[in-house]
């Protein structure tokens, strides 16, 4: 039986602000992605999430960022890899204090945003990050985007790795993300990218933009809790692909 | 033979700001209290000083604070427990993560500044700290004032407590520190400090403020790295012990 | 004909965190305490919400509060007087730059939340915050809770100063804010929240919570745009005010 | 009589951390770039650094830069021109507030670290500088690299414009930095450094890493304050230039 992962970003919420709609989106997921207070989340919040991760089994896995609140993570810093290894390690190490406290294990770590997309295409960087993630704990899993030096970097580290799929992204023939500047690289039709989503998934094939035919590793698949209909898509796919015969599963069953 | 620890704060440069003279200082004590980030140090620096303490043969404890760098944690905050409970397991799994990297053991926590001073004497903070500690890591050893309700606390969640005496400040006869307003409550003379010390270490007792003789547990002796004559006081102290027979050694050798 | 001020705070959001119903409650409001991003807001908050009260016709004030995002400037903090008047300074000369390039005058200062609460008992932080105020702009009014230190601070200093009413919070024989402790102390019953409110300002006089009728100098009623409630609250007590014949004005009309 | 300005960082300490001899440098210079507490600074280092520099009769700039204090705000970050623009104009009304409460004007804006070498290349983020600057007070005069793309947008803007020379780094044909990476790029000899500093000054030419002579306009020298050598750097330059028979004078005396 084909089993994928979904998994989503919680814990982005700070003091009095709250941001996502957690309590939704954790009932439809397997991994959560919890923000470490760099970019997102603080130590009450990442308590909390952990806390509904445990109860909602989902499996919890860390999600550093730049240290740029104001930015959400979203904005390039150009960090030295030395500094990213130590921001990898701080933020992995205090959600870990978390999921200690509460009997849970960590399962991977997936960087955040700005550093999640520079790691895909920056070899120093996703070293950085992987050594971050492999000294601190070995047998964390790794996620990144498919085809990408991070999960280059994580094989090289000695770390398993995980590979992300986006159903709402259109792919170049290299198997590399089309950047969103170019027409159809978003694909807006639901039914389509759910459609293209369990193809990716069950055959490991999905068309390129160009119109290849291109092969696509999936371990995971990356879902949303920002608005309803965010949480409604995550419901949606996850129902079409339990109908197609995928068991719903976290990433440490899976790689 | 009478062993006691020396123990100091390190770690507490950021960014481009310097500030200790830790390389100094690490040459003449046996525990470290490392920053985590809050109210000093940042991921770099963190994971320099654990290198150091390790190459110095000195062993590593979490320096928890407010999170108030503007103010080096020594303002008052009113947090919620429960806030300050979140705040002790994420700055001490941040110290963690770079431990674990090293191959070093984390040896201790001990408050600082306004916290460290809070919890003296709110037993409500200071449970929450030693539940946030005995949270993540039962096996770490909460370092406090001597007669404190962190100690207390410490106990009461199953940790094993050390109580730490300071040099240069008096003591009232209910063997709590005499308030820095009050004449005399700092002893300037450094022999004078240096003498009332020893024979805390070695016969357990000092003259309170008021005349009395109490009795006073020691464990370890917060000592200071600022500046040059601090450091010459470490080393002074340190070889004046030593020529009475104490042997300088880590907490865990004591506790 | 009777006029009172409604002011709310607003601006509160922060990066790609929003809170409060700016856009609705701001359609009822006379001023906005406008945040100066050390407690809340951002410098994009900040520019965004000058033009919508110059749109609106809303009077601009500052709302400094303490340098603690992660608690919303609710949390007491020791900051000495010389910090203190140094936060409120840079806050208000930050909004006064918006102000300035939108061309917009700034009408009012009230500090915010732990701020504003320990100003109106605390002599010393009174007048660091007034003679703040007074050395940036001698034009600007100082806004803060009636009958508190805060006013009598603001007059010493030379400044306008405003007093603020709660519709919703009992008040002690003394003219000051019974504790939300005490039973009472929060009026539930919206109709009698505005029936005494409307008192307050038409006829000067409320009853305390002891019986006494006492005297109240009401010349701005803080209001809340948090939640739809509070919003609907706001549209309601200004109906009621209207209809009985109080013009609602901002500050600077009205002292 | 020729005259140049000798402009230099200050006001980068931050709450317990000191950085700088501004005491020392303070003496020599014409105008102070003043931190505004986004990559360095504090309020009260803020208020402490215009009075210092009110004593002194150094004129007083705004030093904003990016919201980066753990990189010092040399780390470039993506921020959109709407983002800086209102950095700009946060910090700049900032450090208005302290010049006005103390009597002071105005006279510079320079951008700091990252901020300062982004917008010498890139037209829309050296836009956004200086709009922000000019909508807040458009009689400040706008500092920046000689022949960068700041000046022209200060000129855009309706600003007077200052052109900024480096002593000690080597230039391109076409009048801009040579890269550090370069060999040469950095002038290691002081006499030498100084020797074309005052060519640049008196002649306004200068000889180009790659031999030719070149023009190069200059209203200010870039000194540091950072060491005890940097600040006989200063001193000597300063009796060099007057013994060559250039005055020092402050930027608003020049352009």
């Amino acid at each position: 039986m084909r089993r994928i992962d979904l998994n989503s970003d919680l814990g982005e919420s700070f003091g009095a602000y709250t941001i996502g709609m957690d309590e939704a989106v954790i009932a439809h997921i397997s991994s959560a992605n919890v923000a470490c207070g760099y970019h997102a989340g603080d130590p009450l919040v990442m308590d909390r999430t952990v806390a509904a991760c445990k109860a909602a089994g989902v499996a919890v896995g860390a999600h550093p960022g730049f240290p740029d609140l104001a930015g959400f993570g979203r904005r390039t810093m150009t960090c030295t890899p030395k500094e990213v290894r130590a921001y990898i390690q701080y933020q992995m190490g205090a959600l870990l204090a978390f999921a200690a406290a509460q009997g849970v294990k960590l399962q991977h770590v997936k960087p955040h945003g700005a550093l999640y997309n520079m790691a895909a295409k920056d070899m120093d960087l996703a070293l950085a990050i992987a050594q971050g993630v492999a000294s601190v704990d070995r047998d964390v899993i790794l996620l990144g985007l498919a085809g990408s030096k991070l999960l280059q970097a994580g094989r090289q580290a000695g770390l398993r790795v995980a590979s992300e799929i986006f159903a709402d992204r259109a792919y170049q023939a290299d198997g590399s993300l089309a950047p969103r500047s170019q027409p159809g690289a978003v694909i807006h039709d639901r039914e389509a990218a759910i459609t293209r989503t369990v193809r990716m998934v069950t055959q490991g094939k999905v068309t390129a933009i160009t119109g290849e035919e291109i092969s696509m590793e999936a371990h995971s698949i990356c879902v949303h809790g920002d608005n309803p209909s965010a949480v409604e898509f995550v419901r949606h796919i996850r129902a079409k692909l339990e109908a197609e015969g995928v068991a719903i599963a976290p990433l440490a069953d899976i790689v």
